[in-house]
């Protein structure tokens, strides 16, 4: 007998997927999108907003040390980092880890999915909100960069998907990284989740990559693979120079010696295997010649 | 308006996954199985068999490079190949790249799929079927090898999943991997796909591992993402002594220039990522303890 | 965007439905069966019971009324009632409508799915439970109505489809209907819910109609649509004589009138509506020749 | 093993359903609307456009019995019969059957609607297109009706859903009902479609009905179950005196006796139940204000 409860997320118009559904923890409206809490048999607990999942129990590992360690290792001395989205709190977690860090600050769009994720993710944040090093801003993302008088060792975009209709569609385009640029340090690194890298579907993240390009000195690729998500997942590092493929073995063996919790995803070797993309990864990089731009932003769906 | 016709892949009974269908090109039931050819709008043509993908269009190349190129090119002068399962054609295809080759058996239960497949998978096959090189048998892959007076340089296992009641449940234990053993010559490397490497569903894949470690010398987890597969995909590459991790860029880099044919996934890079595994899948397949026995067969779903 | 939450159903292998889910009321297992207390968007609350809706809010009524007033309109003066099935205590709210009535004996397996429904289900038994009337069994209804010394004016069988491999296989047979003949007073009628009678899928509302025409000299179809069941639903009705076609207007207005609750779905249109099959329906009818026997099952799916 | 290939219906935003496919016998977008002809396992060939069942093999005969033969029997003598839509070409066979039918006048939007049906459903239309007394006119019905310098016996309106950005969302308003009226003979009966009766969803028809009321002096709702719909189905019969329910048994079965091609479904027992509606069902008539206008039209769904 098949399950009776599912939840159907529309990955595309064209893959549709249903998850075992064993209970619904929290469903409502905010200001700005649907929020869910659901419990799904093969990944756990589940943050979904506007029916797509943003992170599972089971794996949430996997993307948030993806998103954050790469960074924050090839960091010298890490101080002030900036955190755009990440409403569950676990990219803050990952950030707090590092001993040398003394600011922390993250600014999201929905005060109502932060509290949400407050009360039903506790394993996501582990208590990170209430660390006197982080302040939580409740605003737009672009908005605020711009703004702030701050400058950053560590910028990270943990945005929703450049949709047309979303309301992170001006947070990938070069002049938005070029705002960015400005509010780094001379040591800067910034990260962005950059979508899907799967062979049939692969534009996106190559004109993110490109667009980074065009805007900082070094941009190097690498991808997991998160299986609440489906599909192979893209990350591009920016920086003004530093370079995480010259970390060798030793200095990521000690810097991750001396964090303050442990990592289940995120090692040396972890390290090799991510930033070694597969070969039709790179030529299509290699390819690509398209540039988001506020005046010009491109349709990807 | 969401797309009528749709492939549904139940991928678990947890997990259930719709693919927009645009055409149904072969639709029957052999011996063994049902036989589908489908059109799917995400991934081009695919074969399913009984009901679950096995390769499409778009990203076989991915899967079908990574289960031959690693122990053709780790082989040091592989000439006498054996592919069990690979119905499709395209593993037969990666394994006549090679030059030195000089005989490729290939063993398949089911006539009818690699009668269906010559016809309708003109792109996997690309005419290997009819290379002199190749002889195609059609029975029983354990009994062929158990029977079989000749050695082999590599023996590749493309098979179905280790279910309980499907027809390969007893190609995966220590018993047959002892048989394997003795068909092989003193360089001798064998490569079964393994299942996902999912972290929610990662026990399968490390009983595999550990059930070949019991037999043979050496033994290399890899993996890659099959995007039409939707979950990680693992293999595992077992030899009497030959070491993938031990081939520099040089040689890899001479050994594909060599090929007859060109590769679009693996090179020295993909090489160095597929071989890095994650760190809990490390941990995972160290914590193994269970070995899968023809007389104590482990129940993995 | 579609919802996100759904309840599928299989209705067949060849039929399955999604219903929006807005919410899980209850969920478990009882000795017996898969229990579920589901909020529906299109149809209120509903029971499910491995799986499939056994009735809902906004149209059990329709469901309930059919399945009990008819019989009860049509004895002369009912006294003693015995429902077998009808966890969710509608049958018995219904059957207390009639100011005549002085006992009502329901039998249902599982006392688990009664304590929900007695929970969960207040406006489909609305205290009827609690009537001194009523008497409920815990216990397999055949064994019941076998061993009763009692003998009752209507018998109401509320049962779950004739699956094979179901709890009610043997509550369709010849031999079952001859056991409840024993039981019935002179006058005495016996109603059962009778499956769907889809043109694509009416040989098992026929078989049982045949199998009681086997045993009683008056057989009489009809049928209603309740829109959550997604397919016309046939009920036949059987009795020593009593004819409901021998019902004019105003029999039926005047006891509708003096019944303690109002009704919603039947009156004496509803009544030649529903006992007015279509000809293709009859001539299916004519044409069955096969009778359900314990020693001769019939396998219906 | 659930079945692998499947046609979705999008029913309404909260009820899906999913139709076992067979096959695609036909699928491309026309000028006006997805056309596809699938055959489904349950139902048979049918007929889909813009992803919902129009109709299907095993049972559009129920549909188009119901939708033309109360009209035509009621009528005292049909010659000139007006079809707006029916598209399959089975409205105009049944319409054929009456030998007193002089002319048949068809008009449909889509011709290339109209050109698939005559050549993948023929046993829908069993050559009627053919038949000398009728004409086909591919344009707008209303504006092919207000133009019209003809009177018609009887008018069929057999066309697409009332939705607000749909084709047909002015076909069902008083303003089009009075141009009908006009174009109708001293005896004349128009009968449309009028969607789903299901309870929890009834106040489409009953607007409908209540639209036709504000203009013919006679209006009928009566009702079948075609299962492939679904939901239970709703027509009105309206007319400027002639009355469906002052016919007697004689009358009809005489009137049936002289077709010159057989019916399956309605006669003098179909017609006694497909016109008493469930008290419900007229409850919800009676308590109906609504009146559809071009000026003011009323948003359905």
């Amino acid at each position: 007998m098949l399950n009776s409860k599912w939840f159907l997320e529309v990955s595309t118009p064209k893959e549709v997927n249903l998850h075992a559904l064993e209970g619904v923890l929290y469903s409502s409206v905010s200001k700005y999108q649907k929020v869910e809490i659901l419990k799904l048999a093969s990944f756990g607990t589940a943050l979904v907003l506007d029916g797509k999942i943003q992170s599972a129990e089971y794996d949430e590992f996997i993307y948030h040390e993806a998103l954050i360690q790469p960074a924050l290792i090839t960091s010298t001395d890490p101080k002030k980092v900036l955190i755009a989205g990440g409403g569950e709190g676990a990219s803050v977690r990952e950030t707090l880890k590092h001993p040398s860090i003394q600011s922390v600050s993250m600014v999201d769009l929905d005060k109502e999915v932060v509290d949400i994720c407050k009360k039903h993710l506790t394993s996501w944040h582990q208590g990170a909100f209430d660390d006197s090093k982080v302040d939580v801003y409740y605003e737009d993302a672009r908005g605020f960069i711009k703004e702030s008088t701050d400058t950053f060792d560590v910028i990270i975009l943990d945005l929703p998907e450049p949709e047309e209709t979303g309301p992170a569609v001006n947070l990938y385009t070069s002049d938005f990284y070029e705002e960015v640029f400005e509010k780094l340090g001379p040591d800067g690194i910034v990260v962005t989740q950059a979508t899907s890298v799967a062979v049939n579907n692969i534009g996106t993240y190559t004109t993110i990559f490109n667009s980074l390009k065009s805007v900082f000195p070094l941009v190097r690729g690498y991808w997991v693979s998160v299986p609440s998500f489906y599909t192979p997942w893209g990350f591009v590092f920016a920086s003004k120079g530093a370079d995480p493929l010259l970390l060798d073995k030793n200095t990521i063996g000690k810097k991750i010696a001396a964090l303050t919790k442990k990592l289940r995803f995120y090692d040396h070797e972890t390290h090799n295997g991510i930033f070694s993309l597969p070969k039709y990864l790179r030529e299509a990089i290699d390819k690509e010649t398209r540039i988001n731009t506020d005046a010009s932003p491109i349709s990807f769906y």
